[in-house]
């Protein structure tokens, strides 16, 4: 069916309201829309298998505007396609309260399939999602039920592009075959700085044959049918991921067409009438819709609504032919865990262990109970220990590439029916740390393992020894950071990031430590605190020593010594400030005694640790870059030694 | 000259000193020294230009091991070629104090150019190098005299060409025709995980190809022959840059070669016996050389000397013949600055003026007395305020790359003969963390300018407004981290970061912010110190306010609010936490007091700051990620308004 007039006023709806929208917050970027609605409203027009009315359906297809300050863009055919978000919303467009801020927020407005803006997070996202697609697809997919069927849209522009990311998500998409992900590409040969010969001049249809990757062109991005067509021939190419490159004009039909000025900043109101007159818009007043659009509109969505109708049919097939596998699926797409995730008779450690071989028992064994839960490393598994050995088709291979790992397992996560982690060493979790925020934000439940946590990495060196990523990580509003103690509370602490369902980081310990099994009930009952006495003395104590992860046997070590000194020492082991700072009061004075002298024993910088002591408080911590040798000298040079910490108590009391 | 008997006996012995240093210390990587020694030594003697006696020689060629686990190679080579790392040294590899720890640290071991084990930064850093020796040839050279004409040689494997980073400063390097780059691409097909088919499938040649690179193959890179020819054919290709390909062996010669087994764990002895009997190489025995190499590496140290001398020659004529040229490339590469870098008379400020554009103001007055002040934006320089107007030679345009733009510039910082820096929005500090990292590690002289540094940012919204990063920065060993409180204080931030010649972050506001000229001689005195009294009251005082950045006037709003209430405060402007905490403890306490109450004031996550304020303290600040709508309306809900605070600081006390 070719494209008609209607098309053509639809699109200019969208730009009509992108631009009012950005006129009235007088903020916004109108380059964008302007640029590339023909091209977004071909896709969801003609190809885009979603239903309005039910944005959360698990089979629809995802669409994801990489190129967040296009927000408007996508806010106005939300609204157009009625998805829900209404003028009301529009008008309010980047206000106070709205939902529509700024860049589009996953969580905030419903058909926001993930949070982007900061450049090449939506691009690698769709990647993370297309895999998902992809990996349910082939347990639950038979020949004659495709109950997971959907493609991964998204659309870039040469800011996502440039972004180191964006390569690595792609080499990797086209190395895992992902052929069901296409993305178009707004090329429109300006930034922010001028034109894009100004600093990149590679040939990117090159660099994606170069990834294994169809390349497809579209001379003209005002046109509809070649869109159409490339979106067509995209969808046909099932082996390996599609760029579609759209030849765009930034600002389309603006007095600034083609020019940097039209980026980021409000058309000025003549602008605005201009840009209306070129497009051959009917009306000067802002927010004004013809009616012919409503029918249109209407009838995509009720297509729409058929689809997904269609849908539950073959999904009600599927129960009644597939019954084990339809239960399955079920599961995958439930939140819910088995009540006994860990039971006590799984606990049985003979021996001192590293938290990162805890953790591969841990994962290990939770994999059996949690079919969904999979993961893997930025090349480091035979470190971080994050295989799965009796399920090896969930173990993931992200190549060094921790960017992409950390954006891609934000899109497997989001995409749902998964449980997916990722891991590295902690020292670059610096490589991942926009992807990290950014799934704190979306509150997605993503959970990023580092191993290799401290100064304890010993001869590798400073270039590897985190110092400042403990606390660095724990400054990122809504991110649960996990450290482990010990095999038992690694247990724990895995059990309540599956059960918290909020992003989250593991921090693991290379180095062995000893097995608290005198501890064990207590650590049951705390770990999902966030914190909890380990060790209270008889009588009340005189100080009380608060630690973390490798150094609580340090601190229970020099608990011991202190006794030998008359001195009275109760150990608290915080494996979670963050979730800790969420119990009762109550419960928290229970665990931090207000009046006592506290002494934090951490191998990370101290700064922070104030804050949750109050009063009177001795930083046993590390201020500066660690140094290259074995572990035991690398912390005894910094002072991490139960007799060290002995007298820095003694002079501090 | 053909290689004979003796290159060979060479590049073993580089290969059995690194096995003998790794088994020793029972740490390290032995994979890529044993494949990649004969690329590495062809390149060393036949085409790097050095004088081993002094690693300092300006004109020298650069020589970068972006892998930098092959470290046990690197000091193996720096021992043979005579640059003084002693057998000694080798011996106590990754051990406590030694000259060879377990990755390449810049400053710790001469001859070592930049500090890499991160994968992808040694790369970035090289491309940083190589535009330094284009940009200043480009002011220094003339027809007659090429005082500044050097390659600059990077060595990366896999891991370095899948991290994101490598891509973004490829593209740059093949769009500014960085043609005396080279780079040998040790192509093993091995990374830890197992085969590089696992993960990694792409078309190196063609992506670099993509990205205006010249490509060469060498089918053997165990063939110093063929390595030569393409090291003859790269550097005559001074149009692009040149990526040579190299097909090695990890591990060669060991019972292990070709398996991810040999990259990063030490042979077992029986294996570095048998590798060595593999390579004929003479003794079992560890660190013994054949008598035959000492006459060998002497003759290449002595070429190395010439070479230095000629060019000492060459610039003596230089001097002759170029006076005022020559003048110049002595202020370029010495460390000193006018006395008077800013004049009382430049400070003139009629009008409110964010601290982006103060900054922009300082930049380009600083332009005109420090001659090598170059930098430039990822982007944005249109919002980061980052131009040279008059000088429009020294604006770098990084594009959309912040990881690059950061090891570029330590790139630039490290080859000296600049004064470098990058901008971006502080948000994105993230995206280079790992760079700004390794600048603060090594402490190379690297500015990083961040704007739109709090909530200010306003309608862009959450994923645009820091709000945990100005602590995050903080949290790194060794970078002072700068966000001055308006004109003025942004005036002698750059003089101080300029002076300190250290590791450095200057964070601006996008919103106007009032001028301080009461306090201007204040401000004067104290911005070098980090912090100081900016206000205090005529008697004693209640309470006492610390504040940064844009959070001053709000201090000051709130100070004037309090006395009408009649409670005295002192307000403490703190445009520098590691600064001040370097003064000397009477400064300090003269103007932190120690029994006050404090309140401290700062548009970003509190935590940290009762390390700096002891005792009882309130934290105005945000705790949650922000949200977008105008930037008045989003400070006023998260509280920052004077008002806000007045009420909360009489609660507090």
């Amino acid at each position: 069916m070719p494209f008609n007039d209607t098309d053509t006023l639809a699109v200019n709806a969208i730009r009509a309201l992108a631009v009012d929208m950005i006129e009235k917050a007088n903020s916004g970027h109108p380059g964008l829309p302007l640029g590339l609605a023909p091209a977004a409203y071909a896709l969801w027009s003609r190809h885009l298998k979603h239903n309005p009315q039910n944005p959360a359906w698990f089979d629809r297809d995802r669409f994801i505007l990489s190129a967040g300050h296009g927000s408007s863009m996508l806010y106005a055919m939300l609204h157009l396609f009625g998805c829900g978000l209404s003028m009301e919303e529009l008008k309010n467009f980047r206000q106070s309260g709205s939902l529509t801020p700024g860049h589009p927020e996953h969580g905030m407005t419903k058909g926001v399939e993930t949070t982007t803006g900061p450049l090449g997070q939506g691009f690698a996202n769709a990647v993370g999602m297309a895999l998902a697609e992809k990996y349910l697809g082939g347990i639950f997919n038979t020949p004659e039920f495709k109950v997971i069927d959907h493609y991964t849209y998204a659309l870039a522009g040469d800011g996502d592009l440039m972004e180191g990311l964006s390569y690595e998500a792609a080499s990797l998409a086209g190395h895992l075959a992902l052929g069901k992900l296409i993305c178009i590409y707004d090329s429109n040969g300006i930034t922010i700085e001028g034109s894009t010969a100004l600093t990149f001049t590679e040939d990117v249809k090159k660099r994606f044959l170069a990834q294994n990757w169809q390349t497809l062109e579209v001379a003209d991005g005002n046109d509809l049918s070649e869109v159409d067509a490339a979106l067509r021939k995209a969808k046909r190419e099932v082996e390996k991921p599609s760029l579609i490159i759209a030849k765009t004009h930034i600002g389309f039909a603006s007095p600034k067409q083609d020019t940097n000025a039209v980026h980021g900043e409000p058309l000025k109101y003549d602008e605005v009438l201009a840009t209306k007159k070129n497009l051959g818009w009917p009306y000067e007043e802002p927010f004004r819709l013809p009616e012919a659009l409503a029918p249109h509109f209407e009838m995509l969505a009720q297509a729409g609504a058929r689809a997904e109708k269609k849908w539950l049919k073959l999904l009600k097939a599927y129960r009644a032919k597939q019954p084990e596998l339809a239960a399955k699926l079920g599961d995958y797409l439930s939140a819910d865990l088995p009540e006994d995730l860990i039971k006590d008779a799984d606990l049985a450690f003979d021996k001192p262990l590293a938290t990162r071989e805890a953790s591969h028992k841990a994962l290990n064994l939770l994999a059996e109970r949690v079919g969904n839960l999979i993961g893997g490393s930025a090349d480091l598994a035979p470190s971080t220990k994050t295989d799965f050995t009796a399920h090896p088709e969930r173990t993931l291979h992200f190549g060094i590439r921790e960017h992409a790992m950390g954006a891609i397992v934000n899109g497997l996560a989001l995409h749902g029916g998964l449980r997916p982690f990722g891991s590295t060493f902690l020292v670059f979790a610096d490589y991942m740390r926009p992807s990290i925020r950014l799934a704190a934000f979306m509150n997605a439940p993503s959970i990023f393992v580092f191993t290799h946590d401290s100064v304890g990495v010993g001869e590798d060196g400073p270039t590897h020894q985190p110092v400042e990523h403990i606390m660095a990580l724990r400054l990122i509003p809504n991110l649960a950071v996990w450290r482990p103690a010990d095999a038992y509370e690694t247990f724990y602490a895995w059990e309540t990031i599956l059960r918290n369902r909020k992003p989250a980081c593991l921090l693991l310990s290379r180095q062995k430590l000893p097995i608290l099994s005198e501890q064990k009930d207590k650590i049951k009952a705390g770990v999902k605190r966030g914190a909890y006495t380990l060790k209270g003395p008889a009588l009340s104590p005189d100080v009380e020593i608060i630690a973390t992860g490798s150094e609580i046997r340090l601190a229970l070590e020099t608990a011991l010594k202190l006794e030998s000194c008359g001195l009275r020492a109760k150990v608290v082991s915080m494996p979670c400030y963050e979730v800790f700072l969420k119990q009762d009061e109550v419960y928290r004075s229970s665990v931090i005694s207000a009046n006592l002298p506290k002494v934090t024993v951490e191998a990370g910088k101290g700064m922070g640790w104030k804050d949750i002591t109050g009063g009177k408080t001795l930083n046993i911590s590390i201020e500066t870059f660690g140094h290259s040798a074995p572990a035991e000298k690398v912390f005894a040079h910094l002072g991490f030694t139960a007799d060290s910490i002995v007298e820095k108590i003694k002079a501090f009391l």
